[in-house]
C-alpha cells in the first residue's frame, strides 16, 4: 500500500527547511465565547470529562507552513473522513497542568520539557517542528484566558492537553500534508481525594506495551490504545493496572501509563531505581526526570537508571529490601504501588506514605513547586 | 493517567452481553445526495485522494449498543477534540475493493476474511463486535449506491475503507464509551499503470514494525504512521520501501505495508517462503492467506509459512538459488522486489514477469477472481 504515495514525499531539503520555521506567539488571535459553560462545583470534577470554555488551534499545510494561532470557542472538530490521523495513527500528544498558586497566579511546570517531547513525537511521525518558546507563550495566553477554570486548591489544577493529529484527507501512508495542532484543557481535581489510595498491578507476560526499535519513548496516540484491553484483564483478575516487562529477563519497564519507580535498601543506602531511556521504549516522563532530578539532591539515596528485573525485585522483597515502589506521571503525580502479581504470586509492598518514604517526598517536593510554595530549580516552576 | 478511569470500565459480563449483538442490514437507511460530484477520468484516478458520493455510518454507545446504519452524503466528521480516536489510537480499518466484471456486475473478494479481521482489530482496541455477514450485506448495498463510482477495465476498482474509531469525549485511557464504523470509497486505477515496476527494499535493522506480544498482528491505525519516518529515509538512500526484521537473526516480517514473500530453489523444487502468523507481529492478509491457498494447489510449489531470515535469503542469492520475491497487499495485488539492501550491499534479484514466474501466476489467478472471469474457491468471488 505505501509504494506510490511513499515516492510523492517531500524531499528532506524541503523538511529540514520547514522545520526552521514555527508558528509565531505574537500573532494569535482570541475569539472569547459569547456563552460561557457554567461550571461544575470543583468536589465533582473527573479526570478528563469536561472541557473549558475555549480551546487553541494552529493549522500547518505542506504548502504553506504553519498559520496563525487562534483560540475560539471549544467545540467539534470537523475532520475529512479521510483524515490521515483517523486511519494511520498519525497523532501524538502532551499531558500538563496549570495550577494556581498559593498568591492567587499561575504556574506551569516545565513546559520546555513538553514543549521539546511534543516535537519528538511530531518528527517521529513526519509532522513539522515548532519553536518550544512560541507554544510556551500560547499556552500561557491561552491559560490567562481561560483563568477563571483554574480551580484553586491542593490537587486541583487545569489539565491541558495539546495535541497533534494529521488532517490531509488521503489513504495513502505518507507524510500528512496537513496537520492540526490543537489545545484543550480540563479542569482536574486531586487524583486522590480521600488521601493515597495504593494500586496493586499485574505483571503481564504476554503484552509487551513497547519494544526496542519501537516508538515506546514518544507520547503517539498509538502507544495507548492496546494497553486497554491487557488493562481489562487485570482488572478481571483484581488488579489496578498493568506492570510492563520486556525480554527474557522480564526487565520492568513502565506501568498502566506511568513510569516505575522501585526502593530498594543496599549496604545502609535507599537506591531509587527506575528503567533507563537510553534503548527508546521508555516514556521520558517530565515527573520521571523531575523525581530524578530531585533525588540525586537527596542524602542516602542513590538513582540508578537500569532496567529493574522482576526475579531480582522478588528477592528483593523476599529478603525484606524492598521499601517501596511507585508509579509517576503527570496526572497522578506519584501513585504509590502495594501489590504485584508475578508468575502466579503476589509480592507485597510497604506502601506506607511515612514522613521517610520516597514517595512522600516526591510527593510533597513537587506539590511545592507546582502550587508556587517554592521554586525549585532554576526554570521549573514557571509564572504566568 | 490510567488509574481513575481504568476503574470505570464495564464489567466483562457486560461486555460479553454486548458483543452478541450487531448492527442489522435491514434497518439501513439511505439518503442520496442532491449533489453527486464530477468524476475524473479514469486515467487520472490516484490512490486514495478522492472519494465517492456517499459514505456509510454506524455508531455505537455503552448505553445504547450499535445504532442504524446510514448512507448519506461523504462530508467531514463532527468528532469532539476530546475523541479517544484522535488521542489514544483507538482507530483500526480494513481495505477491500469492489470491482466491476466482465459481464458488468460488481464483485467483492474475500469480504468475510476483511469482517473477521475488523471484529479482530477492534476486540484488541476494546471496541464492540458485529456480526460480520451484516456488514457484508451493507456493504453490497453501498456499492450498489455507488455502482457508477465502480471504473470499470482491467486494474480498476473502487476502493473502500471501513474504519472504525474511538468518539467518545474522554482523556482518561478506558474503553471507549462511544465509537463510530464508517465506511468511505475511493475509486482507483491499476497500481501499475505501465506494466509491473519492480521495488527496491531498504532492510532496516533499527526500527522495528511490530514486535512478539505487540499488536502487529491487528489492522490498527498506531501500527501504520511510526513506519513513515523510516520510509523517508530509506528514500533517501534510494530504496521504495523498508524491509522490516525482527531480532537476532534478521528474520524477514514485511515489507512498507505489506507481507512478503520470497521464492527459493531447493532439491529442485520452488519453495514459497513467507512469515507465519502464529507470533502476532504479522499482519493476516488478504492477499496473503490466498496466494498460500493457491499456492498449495501448484504442482512443484512447497508453501513454507516459515519466518525467512536474511541471512538465508542472502546466501540463496549468492547461490543462485533466490528466484523471486515479492509484496502482497490489497492495494498492489503483488509487488515484485528487484533489489533488498542488506547490511551494506544490495542483494539484486531477478524480478522478471515470465509466463514461470510465481510472482505473475499468483497475479493472474488472483486478477481472474477479482475481475470474475472465474469463481475462484467456494466463498472468494462475491457477487453483489
Amino acid at each position: 500500500m505505501i509504494s506510490h504515495a511513499s515516492r510523492r514525499m517531500f524531499p528532506s531539503s524541503a523538511c529540514r527547511m520547514m522545520s526552521t520555521s514555527s508558528f509565531i506567539a505574537s500573532e494569535l488571535t482570541i475569539s472569547p465565547t459569547s456563552s460561557p459553560k457554567e461550571k461544575l462545583p470543583k468536589e465533582e470534577l473527573s479526570f478528563g470529562d469536561s472541557f473549558s470554555d475555549h480551546m487553541m488551534e494552529i493549522d500547518w499545510t505542506k504548502e504553506g507552513g504553519w498559520g496563525k494561532p487562534r483560540i475560539s470557542e471549544y467545540a467539534n472538530l470537523e475532520l475529512s473522513p479521510a483524515s490521515t490521523g483517523l486511519h494511520y495513527g498519525i497523532q501524538c500528544f502532551e499531558g500538563m497542568k496549570c495550577y494556581s498558586t498559593a498568591e492567587g497566579g499561575l504556574r506551569l511546570f516545565r513546559p520546555d520539557r513538553n514543549m521539546a517531547r511534543l516535537n519528538s513525537s511530531m518528527s517521529r511521525l513526519a509532522m513539522p517542528s515548532f519553536d518550544g518558546g512560541e507554544l510556551t507563550s500560547l499556552l500561557k495566553e491561552f491559560c490567562k484566558v481561560e483563568e477563571s477554570w483554574v480551580p484553586q486548591g491542593a490537587g486541583y489544577s487545569l489539565y491541558l492537553r495539546p495535541t497533534a493529529i494529521g488532517t490531509h484527507p488521503f489513504l495513502g501512508v505518507d507524510v500528512s500534508a496537513h496537520v492540526k495542532l490543537f489545545v484543550i484543557a480540563s479542569p482536574v481535581g486531586p487524583y486522590y481525594p480521600q488521601g493515597f489510595k495504593p494500586v496493586s498491578l499485574y505483571a503481564d507476560s504476554v503484552n509487551k506495551r513497547a519494544w526496542p526499535g519501537g516508538v515506546g519513548g514518544f507520547k503517539l496516540g498509538g502507544n495507548y490504545g492496546p494497553t486497554i484491553e491487557p488493562a481489562k484483564e487485570a482488572m478481571a483478575m483484581g488488579y489496578n493496572q498493568v506492570l510492563w516487562m520486556w525480554g527474557d529477563n522480564d526487565e520492568v519497564t513502565e506501568c498502566g501509563a506511568m513510569n516505575l519507580f522501585f526502593v530498594l535498601e543496599e549496604d545502609g543506602k535507599k537506591i531509587l531505581q527506575t528503567a533507563p531511556l537510553d534503548r527508546g521504549d521508555i516514556l521520558p516522563g517530565v515527573t520521571r526526570q523531575s523525581i530524578i532530578d530531585l533525588a540525586e539532591g537527596w542524602e542516602g539515596v542513590e538513582v540508578r537508571e537500569e532496567f529493574p528485573r522482576m526475579g531480582d525485585i522478588k528477592k528483593a522483597a523476599d529478603e525484606g529490601r524492598l521499601l517501596e515502589a511507585f508509579g509517576s506521571g503527570t496526572a497522578a503525580v506519584v501513585s504509590p504501588i502495594e501489590r504485584i502479581h508475578y508468575e502466579g504470586s503476589d509480592i507485597d509492598i510497604d506502601a506506607g506514605m511515612g514522613s521517610d518514604s520516597i514517595t512522600k517526598r516526591a510527593w510533597d517536593d513537587l506539590n511545592a513547586i507546582y502550587y508556587g510554595e517554592v521554586n525549585g530549580p532554576e526554570g521549573w516552576g514557571v509564572d504566568i
